[in-house]
């Protein structure tokens, strides 16, 4: 778990990846490109399985963790994306995923974890969440698979720039979402090997805006009640992503709620693709004309399309 | 007017649209593939420019009819994705589109229309739109482009399968929806020339099953009222899509409301892309698991993501 994330490593993850994640599509839009005057490729995500991009890091660690056809257990603490990509991964790579869901969650990913052959824990809150989180560590000898503070997952995420450099060439800037910050990781790592004068921009929502603080204080700031629709951008930074982003990102951009849902407004009108509200923040830049993108190009990554059909059909309100 | 659909029609259509159209990917899922346990490909004309593959068949039509350069006038009668594409077609290539729409329509289609530079005639119902449209083509000398019974639109839209085949190797089995046969009969006319075996099957809402009572008694049949959400369904044939549809279908496969509304479901919580109830109609015949598909490489033309909020939201609800 000391190691520290190496080109090397993401290369090895999409190796192990080929033929089991999708290469997911770049789409473009005219439209996009016109706001910003320039151009703009969305890296879907939203296609990858499991509904999200979750799924390569979360393979490659339990790849890297368990050796071939041993029978083994991984365990982690989650209500989000990371919980259903670790059981699918788990159970392609044939080991026992346990998934320890605090309260509240949405029904759909509790359902998710379960089809994908995982085990639920449910608790009360994330503290109890710990507590069992450690009794399986230790009863169980499961192995932790912590959802980005983990050198595996994030060149797992890596993997995402890998394959959009292959995609699409010379890049100017790339937007992608923060919360724990393991995917933004990766694609740093990345993309400043390939592409040394990028532009790399963390997208979080105004009422989750730890990641521009701590980068600021150079210390992991939590945010109190984090209030924002992005659930998967409620987390702090960790000990691992914090000196990866310092070292790596040109800046922070911090987006309203309403933006959030404008911008699912739009990838369902323009783009007909469902994005989550999380995928959505690093698209409303371009939607608000941003100043730093102008004229540039523009990669952006789209997370994920898990959206419970309530948060979804608020951004089909008319008025957002 | 009376030239036969032919396959270099198609090529050259194909030529006019490069740089122009998009071409739109072919999305996969391993659980489509599970449901019928063969492989299914999604051709996803959703992307398409103007959100369906109509713009295909209306801008080659237009780039035919008008020479490069002349300013002119082309009309039609649509109340729905004929319109807009007509609108964005003609605007590219620098001549005005006057789209007679009966009433009711959507208040996004008509604004769409407008949006790319095209001009609304509003009418009171289908025979006054009629009316309206002899007119612009008597007082205007403005020049018809029909949505389907046109050889022109009908080689455009041939070039979606074109592009499939050469993204997808092999195809046994071609689902795709109809309505007036437009995009259907190019599909058959590129699909054979390149395919001879592959079993194309048309697919229509129950309560629009005029094309599969059409083909069996050799003449066109309407539906009186005609009930379905797939409101680009709700068409007869024309006098050029039934004799190619007759000589090359190998059936009709019809579906009910609910699966329309299930399919679009599915779309939305798996594949995480928005496809609208005519689309529906040609996936719903795999998530009901219809024999013919068994073991089938099987593709499928996703024709649209057009649909308003009020009725996506219907799809969303739960026990769809």
């Amino acid at each position: 778990m000391d190691e520290r994330v190496t080109f090397s490593a993401v290369t090895q993850a999409a190796g192990l990846l080929r033929g089991v994640a999708h290469v997911t599509p770049v789409l473009t839009s005219r439209q996009l490109d016109g706001l910003i005057r320039g151009q703009v490729f969305l890296k879907c995500e939203n296609f990858q399985r499991t509904g999200a991009f979750k799924f390569r890091g979360a393979y490659y660690a339990v790849s890297r963790l368990t050796p071939p056809g041993t029978s083994g257990t991984v365990a982690t603490i989650s209500s989000g994306n990371h919980g259903q990509a670790l059981a699918l991964a788990a159970s392609l790579l044939g080991v026992l995923a346990e998934v320890v869901m605090p309260r509240p969650f949405s029904r759909s990913k509790y359902q998710a974890v379960l089809a994908y052959g995982g085990r639920v824990i449910e608790t009360a809150n994330r503290q109890t969440a710990e507590e069992a989180l450690q009794e399986l560590l230790e009863r169980e000898r499961a192995t932790h698979v912590h959802a980005f503070n983990d050198s595996r997952v994030i060149a797992g995420q890596g993997t995402v720039m890998l394959e959009l450099q292959g995609q699409v060439a010379d890049l100017d800037v790339l937007l992608a979402p923060v919360g724990g910050g393991g995917l933004l990781s990766g694609l740093c790592v990345v993309g400043h090997q390939v592409l040394p004068t990028l532009k790399i921009f963390a997208c979080e929502p105004n009422g989750a805006s730890d990641a521009e603080e701590s980068i600021r204080l150079n210390q992991i700031v939590q945010v109190p009640a984090p209030d924002t629709l992005a659930d998967g951008l409620r987390t702090s930074l960790g000990s691992r992503t914090l000196p990866i982003l310092r070292a790596h990102l040109e800046g922070v951009l911090t987006v309203a709620e309403e933006e959030i849902l404008a911008a699912m407004r739009f990838a369902y009108e323009r783009l007909k693709i469902v994005i989550e509200p999380s995928g959505a923040v690093a698209l409303a830049p371009v939607l608000r004309k941003e100043p730093v993108l102008f004229g540039k190009r523009v990669g952006i990554v789209l997370t994920g399309g898990n959206v419970d059909s309530d948060v979804f059909v608020k951004a089909l309100e008319p008025g957002c």
